[in-house]
């Protein structure tokens, strides 16, 4: 982190996001408890949490609370806990740990670890439309993001991009493919993040443009950053083994660009970010600090 | 089909909705062509309808065409293709037949068959809150029918009756688990098409009311048919081999009511669902025949 004031919000903010987002899980049937266990222990293991924090972030812009919006930053997280859980599956990644601890279908078994992904998507989409949550927010804004966090997280989106990731296109170069997954498979829903807190902060389009801009480039330096840790990050940090790209053959920036250039390239989408910022009025002094982290992060 | 109009009626609401159906699948990036061979392939494949043409049948109870309702009806079917495409996975039921040809893995491979559901489940709600479909619904009304679909399809339906299906509750009695597992694992999903139905026909409280009980007992006699069908119906007809539920030791009611009092229970829920539909003054001729249907079909 940069500075200390803000590690204070970001742990700040973190809290109350990890406060709101353990009661946000619903009371499930008690036949099925071990479905409640399984995502529980996916969903509350911790982490960075960078896209509920963008989103709160992005609200905060307009100098309001962002209280309100821990509902929606909660959606953002669950559509990312279950791509995590589908993702490590055996037909997937096959992978066995996770943010140092076993992965969920290690821990479940693989039938209640996908039924938990499907679980923890689907019940996003119940949680942004259960009325104490939508109460004073305009219904068109909840339809809006609704539309962009499906758009975000399927065919248009994450859905494409770890497609992409797994079946070779023939027909793309190398670059033109690491472009594509990265924009898909990460990229969309860090964007999504921003956009929905716009979209709550009811801003401008502009702004709403300027930010959509800010958050594509966050997300690319995002993913830049994961494969440079891939290579020299710790076990110890990152909570999984490094160099699982390689072992898995998998496109990656330092494997096509090497790591010089890689870092050129992280750097550049962090100035571009910074830039987009230029253009409004809002009051951006902590997005350009979490840009800062993103950058920065060892883990 | 009890009767040739109604037999008229279905085809007709049939053919309406498959050639929307067909349209309103995403246009999916060039690069992950394969993603939209697997969604196509399973959402295609044809079958009943069942669910999508209850919504729309329960629309014109009140008198009005249900063309408008087309997208809503096909929600409920990119979810309930999605949850059969989970369901025959190796790590769930293993099945390699689905409507007489080889299941979505089978053909694709378990990863693209895993993202396909994620993608049709997740698409579905894109395709209810695009403003082509939205326009001329209160937003209200779309926000409250999203609760509803994540309700049912997630941890309050769909996915605990999975997981109650796989995982036996050892506190319950058989009869208790299998009332569980009907309840959510199928009922929930029909009754999700009639309210949503009654929603988008904007009927009054009462009458929202009797259609829900009435999808509630269909849910249960559709399921029970289906057990039934299991046991007595043919290969052919079925599109999978007959006889399955035993070899996966799955609760059904012929296994623990036996045969004769399973057509009996299947009875007396459809007289149940007719009986709700004589406390309301709309117009559901047709919905009694489709509750005639799911009673005497034979695959």
């Amino acid at each position: 982190m940069t500075n200390y004031s803000f590690k204070q919000y970001y742990r700040n903010r973190l809290e109350r996001f990890e406060a709101y987002l353990e009661q946000s899980l619903p009371p499930i049937p008690k036949q099925v408890s071990i479905l409640s266990d399984s995502m529980k222990y996916s969903l509350l293991a911790g982490g960075k949490r960078i896209r509920p924090i963008l989103l709160l972030t992005t609200i905060e812009c307009t100098n309001q609370s962002s209280d309100f919006a821990l509902p929606f930053a909660s959606a953002i997280e669950y559509v990312h806990s279950y791509s995590l859980i589908h993702d490590d599956l055996p037909c997937m990644d096959d992978d066995s740990l996770r943010r140092g601890k076993p992965t969920n279908h290690i821990k479940f078994g693989e039938e209640i670890a996908l039924l938990a992904g499907d679980a923890l998507l689907t019940h996003c989409f119940y949680l942004i439309t259960t009325s104490q949550v939508t109460n004073g927010i305009p219904p068109e804004t909840i339809i809006r993001i609704i539309n962009i966090l499906a758009e975000k997280a399927g065919v248009f989106g994450m859905v494409s991009g770890q497609v992409a990731d797994i079946k070779n296109d023939p027909n793309s170069s190398p670059k033109e493919s690491l472009d594509f997954i990265h924009k898909h498979k990460t990229g969309a829903l860090i964007t999504a993040a921003i956009q929905i807190g716009a979209l709550l902060a009811d801003t401008n389009e502009t702004d709403f443009q300027i930010l959509t801009r800010f958050g594509e480039e966050i997300g690319k330096c995002f993913q830049i950053q994961d494969d440079i840790l891939d290579v020299v990050g710790s076990k110890e940090k990152l909570g999984k083994s490094p160099g699982s790209d390689e072992r898995n053959n998998t496109l990656t920036f330092p494997g096509i660009y090497g790591l010089e250039k890689s870092y050129e390239l992280a750097n550049h989408c962090y100035e571009k970010a910074i830039n987009y910022l230029s253009g409004t009025e809002l009051s951006t002094d902590h997005l350009k600090d979490l840009a800062d982290f993103v950058l920065k992060r060892d883990h």
